[in-house]
C-alpha cells in the first residue's frame, strides 16, 4: 500500500472518531407545508401572519395553528401542518408512502430545490391554490450552526453517514446524509417519519456521525 | 495488537467480502395477516381453503384473495391482505406507522413470536374474531434455503448488516438483520414498507450483506 493511501486512511479514521464523539439530536418531520406570504393570504384570508402553535428545533421556525389539505386526482391528506414563518417559496414535504397514496413521484431533494417537482392542490380555511411545482421528499440532512460545523469539521454540502438507534432492534446507518450549515441553524438531524420508524428513532433521540 | 486479534479481524473481513459477492432480492411487506384454519373459517365461512391471488417469494406462500379489516378502539385498516396457507397461529404484521394509527405498541419480533403482543379485532366477509395477542412489527430478516445458508456461511439466528440502495439518494445499512434458515425458504430479504421507503428500496431490488 502506498504511503499516501495509508496517510489518507489514518486521517479519515481520525476524522470519523472525532465526529463520532458528539451526539446530534434527531428531529422527525411529518408531512408539512411551507407557504409564501401571498399563498398564505389566499389560503387563510386577511390574517396578517401565521400563528404559533409550537416552536420547533430550528431558531425562529414554528409549527403553525394553520393546517391545509393537500389533494391530487388520486388521493388527499387533511390537517397537514404549516411550518412558519412564510418563505420565499411554497413547498410541500411528504413521505414516500404519502407519495404513493397521492399517486405522484416527487424527487428526493434538499429543501428549496423544487424545480421539476410535481404540483398539488392546497386548500386552507379561506381558499385554495394549485401550485405547478413544489412537492418533494426531503433528503435527510443535518442542520449545523457555524460553530457546530467547525466542531464537526463539516462544510455546507458535505455528505456523512449517521448511526441511529445504536443497540436497538432497528439500528440503522443512513448514508449520504447532507450537511447544511448556516448562522440561522441549530444542530439537528432531520428525517421523515418513515426513516425514523425504520430506524426505531424518536424525536430528540441522539444520533452519531460515523 | 495481539496476533489473535489481527487474525480475527482478517477472518472477519474475509467473511464479509465473501458474503458481499452474492446479491439477495428484497421482498417488501405491506401490512398483512396469517390465520389459523379455525380463525379462517370464522372469518370466511365454509370455504375450505384460502384462495390464491398471487404466489410470493417464499415457496408455497401466497397472497390470498381474502382480505380482512383490523380494528382497535383508536383506528382501523380495511383490505388487509391474508397470506396463505393457514398457519398454526394467527398473526397480524403491521408497520410502526400503522401501530401509531391503531394506538398500540407491538413488539418488533421474529414471525411466530407473539407472546405478550397486543391483540386486535379482525373482521372477514362472514364474521369477526378478537385475538388476545398476535400483533407484531416484523423484525427485518433474510430467508435462506439450506444451500444458500452454506454459501453465505450463516446459521439460523445469525445477525448481519445489509446494504440497500447502494449509489441512490437513500442508501442505507440495516444493522441486526436476522438470518432464518429452513429447507422451506428461498433467498429473500424481508423489510416492511417504511424500511423499504427509508432506503429507497423496491420489491426485487438487490441488497448485499456487508
Amino acid at each position: 500500500m502506498e504511503k499516501n493511501s495509508v496517510e489518507e486512511i489514518v486521517a479519515d479514521v481520525k476524522l470519523r472518531l472525532e465526529r463520532a464523539q458528539f451526539p446530534i439530536p434527531a428531529g422527525v418531520s411529518n408531512r408539512h407545508v411551507h407557504l409564501t406570504g401571498e399563498n398564505f393570504k389566499t389560503l387563510f384570508g386577511r390574517n396578517p401572519e401565521p400563528s404559533v402553535l409550537k416552536h420547533i428545533g430550528q431558531p425562529g421556525q414554528f409549527a403553525c395553528n394553520e393546517t391545509v389539505a393537500i389533494e391530487t386526482q388520486k388521493g388527499s391528506f387533511k390537517n397537514v401542518r404549516m411550518i412558519g414563518p412564510c418563505r420565499s417559496y411554497t413547498q410541500v414535504e411528504i413521505s414516500s408512502g404519502d407519495a404513493k397514496i397521492l399517486g405522484i413521484e416527487p424527487p428526493i431533494r434538499d429543501s428549496g430545490k423544487i424545480e421539476n417537482s410535481p404540483g398539488i392542490k392546497i386548500t386552507g380555511r379561506k381558499g385554495s391554490i394549485v401550485i405547478p411545482k413544489g412537492v418533494i421528499i426531503s433528503k435527510r440532512h443535518i442542520h449545523f450552526s457555524v460553530s457546530d460545523a467547525k466542531k464537526f469539521k463539516v462544510l455546507d454540502g458535505t455528505e456523512v453517514r449517521v448511526r441511529c438507534g445504536a443497540g436497538g432492534e432497528r439500528e440503522t446507518v443512513f448514508e449520504k446524509t447532507l450537511c447544511r450549515v448556516s448562522k440561522d441553524y441549530a444542530l439537528e438531524f432531520h428525517v421523515d417519519i418513515e426513516e425514523a420508524n425504520a430506524a426505531g428513532l424518536k424525536n430528540g433521540d441522539m444520533v452519531y456521525i460515523v
